[in-house]
């Protein structure tokens, strides 16, 4: 039926990767708000961005993006060929611990973005960092 | 200095429609869960995916994506050649209308998520359908 073939279609490879690639880059956009705020000072804080761009991180952190990295999908484009390394595959107590980790630190930056203490904010968008980073360091190829 | 480079190329016109590119794309994903588990039941019922999605699109709707949309950003390249019509920049007060509908219906989707009533689920999810439509049939072109 039209329906199935929507579906397939849905969960092709190549969108998968397109979604996963989309995921990250729109928290990296939210990142980059919360950094300038309260690491850089280079925008002035208002709590409401703050709390509405940690929102946003850890929704996506949060929703489940484990499925858009079907076996194989080490190779593929999606907006653009893609970095995952196939060790990604071959280490999946490694790739969970990272995750989890990931997970855990969005959301403790969402809790400490709604309190509203910038000290704390800094601190956690550090701890956030270093969970994107050591999931790049291990799993994403450099361009 | 180094820092202000780096800010002015995180506010790059390709950076901002790549960043909005991608929080769309990310978005339909999460709509296509919901889709197939709680209109199509292609899908078996699961409501910590559901409302994971949900949280997602609310999240990204919150997320202040008006900030996307530079004077001009009906041209240029973001994952791909932008679809954004210069009518979007010409209706303020139109634009407006859509954005505010669109995040009200994506926190209704997120309460009644949270709620777990499917019918309740399906219609809402419905409303967001047409709130994403109403934008896309004004402001986003044909491919
Ligand atoms: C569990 C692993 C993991 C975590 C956690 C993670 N990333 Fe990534 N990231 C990846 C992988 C893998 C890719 C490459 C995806 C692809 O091309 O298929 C990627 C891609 C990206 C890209 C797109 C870069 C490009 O090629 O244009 C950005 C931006 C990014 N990540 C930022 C972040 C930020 C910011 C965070 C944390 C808030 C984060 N990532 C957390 C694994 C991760
Ligand atoms: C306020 C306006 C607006 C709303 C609301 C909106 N969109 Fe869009 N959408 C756009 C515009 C404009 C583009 C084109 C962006 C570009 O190319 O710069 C777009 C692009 C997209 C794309 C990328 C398509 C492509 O070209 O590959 C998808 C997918 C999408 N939207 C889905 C959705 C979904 C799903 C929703 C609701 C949950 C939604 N949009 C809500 C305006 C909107």
């Amino acid at each position: 039926t039209v329906g199935a073939s929507t579906l397939a279609l849905a969960q092709s490879t190549e969108d998968l990767i397109k979604y996963r690639q989309s995921g990250y880059t729109f928290m990296s956009w939210n990142m980059g708000k919360i950094k300038a705020q309260v690491v850089d000072g280079k925008v002035p804080y208002d709590q409401a961005q703050v709390v509405a761009a940690a929102n946003a991180i850890a929704a996506i952190a949060n929703s489940g993006m484990g499925a858009l990295y079907p076996k194989g999908s080490d190779m593929g484009t999606g907006w653009k060929e893609t970095r995952l390394k196939p060790e990604f595959f071959e280490e999946p107590e490694k790739v969970r611990e990272i995750a989890v980790n990931f997970v855990q630190q969005a959301n403790k930056l969402q809790e400490v973005a709604a309190a509203g203490d910038q000290g704390a904010i800094k601190a956690q968008f550090g701890e956030v960092g270093k969970a994107c980073k050591a999931c790049h360091d291990n799993y994403r190829a450099e361009e």
